[in-house]
């Protein structure tokens, strides 16, 4: 029993759709939030400049006593999860390990062996998923593609069903997956499950879309229980939101993410300073 | 006659394309460039995060005892040009009012006395085109739009000619301008030359283009040989690039911004420190 805030991360908004699913499935956690909405996006950058931030987020929700951490990120889990959690005080779950693990359990009852894997551009060239996967399961081929504009599209209010523009950026990194046989496909940044939709329309029907910000929040779930540190509270867990950069667009962006309104602490930070 | 070199920044590889034009008019100056590439795009931020940010590259430049600082960011000396300019020592030029000077010059000819802006987010939103141009000829009707999304593609390589993605994202953002006569557009950012092919495809042929990069180069040249800070230098100018993130896409897309391929001095530095 512990009745600490669960501190959560991403580059900008994506993980929000994190928060979404922990408000489902721990009603009664307190929640912090931080969105690095001012360097917002990460997986286009390097290595050591993403190594960076990560360190200053996570120092940043260890100011609030957090009896856990979510990196509800993929770029961040792909690039600096073993960095972090290596030196991590307290449990600290990343989102690729747990979209792996669904991941090859989808495709063990299916014909092709197949995993495709979209991420960021850092995240793709880290390899994680493929990593992980393989560890599980040499048997699986993985195909993995870099999809750099979703980040983009997704934090400027692209993701509408009927968005031209996002479904032709679908298209781009997509149709090369036509006749691969591909049934089982990771959306490896928590942004991409907004658009979730689109990418499986231009996926088609037969495909199975692994969110991996829902399989980090299950696994979350699931660690913290073994572990003993989740409250005791049923309902009524709140969460403070904290980014390093505020425009006026935030919250009605952030509400749709959420899927309900943005209500409570919302606060901008200078992240710089961890 | 001053020899010190020229500061210029932007808040990525988009101010590269004033650097080309420096290179071509000014090909004996000494210049030192920063590039904020750890935390672009710049445009889709607030106004406190921007200046905040802009005051740190203008302390970067001053470190290397400049004679004066272009602001080779059509973001930056929309949102935060004032502020910087009214405590700068040295001279500083910004990419507005030397657009607005050439397009209001441009409409002077023409039948129809309408100025179309292009530029992100940050800079449609502060208006900073529009106060100029209409000081300088109130009866110019100015017509903006922000294309929040031309950053992001230009900094991930989609700039060729017949880039399907480019080419959509200017369809969604400029058709609005068909039959409302507008015949003179400001590329209101320096990342916009890059796409200028596609823009001017899709805005037609009858409608003239103004760099903001290339009149703010040609303002700059103008306002130090009144100063007389030019260089007595005709040739050997030296550019050094400084920037905050580095990938391995960095070189590539950096030599096709600034037409010939780079070559010299290229340096990560941590701009958060200053």
């Amino acid at each position: 029993m512990d009745t600490r805030p669960i501190g959560v991360f991403d580059s900008g908004l994506g993980g929000l759709t994190v928060i979404r699913e922990l408000e489902k499935i721990l009603p009664g956690e307190d929640i912090v939030y931080f969105g690095d909405t001012g360097r917002v996006p990460y997986g286009t950058k390097g290595h050591d400049t993403i190594a960076k931030y990560a360190a200053q987020d996570m120092r940043f929700l260890h100011s609030f006593d957090v009896k856990a951490i979510i990196i509800a990120c993929g770029t961040v889990s792909s690039v600096a999860f073993d960095d972090i959690a290596s030196v991590s005080p307290i449990p600290v779950i990343g989102v690729v390990t747990p979209a792996a693990v669904a991941a090859v359990s989808a495709v063990a009852a299916m014909k092709n062996r197949k995993i495709g894997v979209l991420g960021t551009s850092a995240t793709i060239r880290s390899g994680s998923y493929q990593k992980v996967i393989n560890r599980l399961n040499p048997d699986v081929q993985v195909i993995s593609r870099a999809c750099p504009l979703f980040v983009p599209l997704v934090e400027n209010g692209h993701f509408e069903a009927d968005d031209r523009l996002a479904e032709l950026a679908a298209h781009e990194y997509l149709d090369e997956f036509e006749g691969l046989g591909v049934d089982t496909v990771i959306l490896g940044c928590t942004h991409y499950p907004i658009l979730s939709e689109i990418i499986g329309r231009v996926l088609g029907d037969s495909v199975t879309l692994i969110d991996s910000g829902r399989e980090a929040s299950h696994a979350a779930k699931q660690t913290f229980a073994q572990m003993g540190i989740l409250s005791q509270n049923q309902t009524g867990g709140k969460c403070r939101f904290y980014v390093s950069d505020y425009t006026d667009d935030f919250a009605r962006l952030a509400s749709i993410l959420l899927a309900h309104s943005l209500s409570g602490y919302v606060e901008k930070t200078d992240i710089e300073k961890y």
